[in-house]
């Protein structure tokens, strides 16, 4: 064990300690150099060292994703701490705590043109949970105003700055990290060091004062026996479940929504929750109703009375945009912190574990249930739909609808399945995946920049290997998300690689011009095989059915080094695929 | 020429154009759609595209420091925009004219859940010359209205109200433009855009209010005539000279202060001055000082009454904890908008251009010259020094000082050199180069974030060919740079491989532990060659004198593509080289 001899460096690592904040990613510099030995020379903490920052944060997004708790960040001084803004959006969105460690210069040096100084304190000021400037000690001046100039000051005098510093900074660090286990949000402390950085002890010589989180039970003010009344008349009621986490909510309580023929249960891929019953795969039931004549008709026969959701951001822009349009009377949203009115609809936020409030919502609700066909109704489309989908699959030349085909059914039971933004999320919900497939997809900004960084954190502790699936454009946007000592060689990746942003060809916008092709879809003919050179991956690459379905057998296999598999699609191809996808959908939807 | 239906996006692309706001760096979205047409089919216009922000905005920056002009960035919503932050910081601190132009989603869609979507508006707070949110056009709201309550509206109020948004939109366009021009700022116009995005007309239907900077003359409150008088009688009179481009002082000028023999000139690697008479190499002269027992008498000896600057940050950390410990009298520093108290000892900041200033100044100083021997007794070390430097360079074996040497001589006239951060420059700074040699080197933050993205950019307008000499953590972190289609085939790279973060080793924290180099040092075993492969460059290796000779005579000759010579020192010397130079210089000082 060592510490720093700086007070402020000992104080930071004996508060993470003391919190349990365990998984220390830490990107090298010299001003951070307290801190960096403080907790690499620490055996309580796990350590990571990744050089860009931006893949860094990242990185420790998974981890805290995966654990759900807090992971630090330790950079230098600097642009270093820039480099982790996109992450940090990513969890302020997310709820996933991270707990950012800056090492800065202290006050007099910023702004007078000294190198690596930028102004840290409160960058993150529109996406963070809280932020702190700690304070810097007093001692080292102290040092040197004893030396020349004595008749300054009294022990007493000094004694009392240094107590009232070591005072906020305990104060400011018990609330960053509470908050961070709290609220489930990113923090931000920003930490100023005079040199010298590298004088070590073996014996921390301070005793921080540390303060856990109060247990706050925030359920007392809701009229849970309202609601129930509320929710059992009701006889349409559709749940709508956003990112969660798995097992997230009890296998009865699934049940009992399950069996209520007044419910149905809409399932997002990054939900991971199952029923037989319950709506996965929105898109291929909404996108096709957008397209009839009797649409009007249709979606009123779904606007739902009440809107219960949970978990969060949603994927579907189908499912938002009909739920703007024909609103819920009342929209609940479950969740101790947040609530998004994202359908204009938002009545109430309540404040408590939907797995708890589900429980007690439901549990006398089942035998008095308001029948109705709500959910019957629809059921029976849905199966129609699904045959509908395998019928066009079959029909299909390779692609990228069919590669998702073929990749669905490839995954292994028990798989950590992280899924890039962008196609790759879009695709991934018009299947459906084994439930005991854990999903993960970065929602909170939905950027492209980070989705691989994020599933290597996530790895590191799975218990099970972990799966990305990515686009060429995420894939090679976070390429440096490879350069660290952290990759399992059960990791494995799955590129679909169309050749630029395929969903721009989607979207409405699209034209066979090149301004297009450069601007739009960036098209690109890089080869993944070096990337893959460069960090030691195993690559294999396909572009016909019978390739992809003979390399996806040996896929999984246990190997030396991780894999990557690289499927190449007809770029030119795959929009008119997915469109005529949702033009099969509804071409006889009216017989139902 | 297309221009977008939304107003908003033609008012920008008619502000842009007016203004001679000509390079436009586009990375992929939909939501900018309406600025990514208008911009690249409007031949006014020279559009870049790259996808990954992070290198899009280091190339802008790239341009935007060789043309001396505003480029402009344009992204899509959400974390795209947060890629930018350390090319926008570096600008901010270099004085570099990027303006940012972020397409938003309109305001009520905001924290509302909705995908790529984060609180954009002010985002950069802390390092931005000037930012705003423009209004969203009321048009479409308008129409809607219309349709569906005309009697809630009169053409009156429309009009007014569009009129005034307008009004408001022209304003701060003029305002961030003007000031990107006037002072060399990063500015940041964030633009909500309703849907459509994609509806587009031949013929721009506005006609905006476009007004220009006024000339400011900022010298009128200078007494010239008294600091001219400071300057006559001063005896000892430093200038030190950080970041400037070359050929922004006159000949006349400099010859002026080469001959004067009460002033030293200290030129940075950066500062693209050259005279026989200036010290370049400053930390040459000022490191072996600090060794030694007379360091006082020295130092006292170097002291200035008057310590003059300009041009950006300085590198030197030697000459600035010098000029810290034994201030100047009077520091005086010329720019026309930033001074920053470097020294702790400002005393004034002249508001003017540099050459401007001195032409004044010394107009009719030489004649009566204050003699004294304050240069020609630094001059007579400096000399010895030179020797010494070669004494030295010819006993050691392979290294980075060495690889430098070798470097240093074989660059063509008139090349365009960028230098990496980190030990890179710190190298450059020990050798003298040919004074047509134009440096560049991100000293705004001094990040090893974007070197290599910053030097394609520069590389683009250049008449001359450009080499960018990098170390290996630079080179990886910023392996996107190579991702896209504006790499010239006279591009060169000089990659001094020598296993991880060198500087390191240097710093005064260096350890031979596993902790050391795994969090300090990050000790790495990649190979450029792959990264060669995937972007197309030529890659050779060497990792000795005699190789790297060789292959420097080829180096620089015409050929297909852009090339790469990747040069490997050894680890765990270089350090003890580059220490024991200092000593070595340092040895026999006393002589003298």
């Amino acid at each position: 064990m060592r510490y720093s001899t700086i007070p402020l460096a000992q104080t930071i690592i004996l508060h993470c300690e003391a919190k349990g904040v365990q998984n220390i990613v830490i990107s090298p510099g010299s001003r951070n150099a307290p801190l960096t030995i403080g907790f690499s020379e620490n055996s309580f903490f796990k350590c990571f060292s990744i050089v860009d920052e931006r893949c860094a944060a990242f990185f420790a997004l998974g981890i805290a994703q995966y654990l759900q708790e807090p992971v630090a960040l330790v950079c230098t001084s600097g642009s270093a701490l820039l480099n982790y803004y996109p992450a940090v959006a990513e969890a302020f969105y997310s709820n996933i705590p991270l707990i950012v460690i800056s090492a800065d210069r202290p006050s007099y040096k910023i702004d007078i043109g000294d190198g690596q100084t930028i102004r840290q304190d409160d960058v993150f000021h529109r996406h963070i949970g809280f932020s702190v400037n700690l304070k810097q000690d007093v001692s080292h001046a102290v040092e040197k105003v004893k030396k020349y100039a004595p008749y300054l000051i009294t022990e007493n005098t000094v004694e009392n700055t240094q107590e009232k510093i070591q005072s906020f900074n305990d104060t400011s660090l018990n609330e960053a990290i509470n908050l961070a286990y709290a609220h489930n949000t990113p923090v931000h402390i920003n930490v100023p060091f005079e040199e010298p950085l590298y004088d070590f002890i073996d014996e921390g010589t301070l005793q921080p004062n540390i303060v856990f989180n109060q247990e706050k039970d925030l359920s007392s003010s809701l009229d849970i026996e309202h609601l129930t009344s509320i929710w059992k008349t009701a006889k349409r009621k559709l749940v709508l479940v956003g990112v969660s986490h798995p097992n997230s909510i009890d296998q009865e309580v699934l049940d009992i929504l399950a069996d209520d023929p007044s419910v149905i249960v809409f399932t997002e891929t990054t939900s991971n929750l199952h029923h037989p019953n319950f709506f996965p795969s929105i898109d291929t039931l909404v996108a096709p109703i957008e397209k009839l004549d009797q649409k009007d008709n249709l979606f009123r026969k779904l606007q739902p009375e009440i809107l219960l959701t949970f978990g969060g951001l949603i994927v579907s822009k189908k499912i938002k945009a009909f739920l703007r349009q024909y609103k819920a009377e009342q929209h609940w949203h479950i969740d101790e912190i947040k609530a998004y009115d994202t359908f204009f609809s938002l009545s109430h936020h309540i404040k408590m574990d939907p797995n708890r409030f589900l429980k007690l919502i439901l549990s006398d609700v089942y035998e008095e249930n308001t029948k109705g066909n709500y959910r019957d109704y629809w059921q029976n489309i849905k199966e129609n739909f699904r045959l509908k989908r395998l019928e066009y699959i079959h029909r299909i030349p390779f692609s990228d609808l069919l590669a998702f085909y073929y990749i669905g059914s490839s995954v292994p039971r028990d798989y950590q399945l992280h899924l890039a933004n962008s196609s790759t999320i879009r695709y991934a919900q018009l299947f459906n995946w084994h439930p005991s497939i854990k999903m993960f997809c970065n929602r909170g900004t939905s950027g492209i920049d980070g989705s691989t960084s994020t599933a290597i954190g996530a790895s590191v502790y799975s218990k099970k290997p972990t799966l990305l699936i990515t686009g060429d454009l995420s894939f090679f946007y976070d390429s440096n998300a490879f350069w660290n000592g952290h990759i399992r060689s059960d990791f494995r990746i799955l590129l679909i690689n169309n050749g630029g942003g395929g969903i721009f060809r989607i979207l409405p916008g699209k034209e066979d011009t090149p301004n297009f092709e450069t601007y739009f879809e960036t098209v690109q003919n890089l080869d993944a095989k070096h990337i893959c050179n460069l960090y030691g991956f195993e690559h294999t690459e396909v572009s016909r059915s019978k390739d992809l379905e003979d390399a996806l057998k040996f896929f999984y296999e246990q190997s030396d080094k991780p894999k990557l598999l690289e499927i190449r699609t007809p770029r030119l191809l795959n929009d008119k695929i997915l469109l005529g996808y949702f033009d099969f959908l509804s071409s006889d939807f009216i017989n139902h």
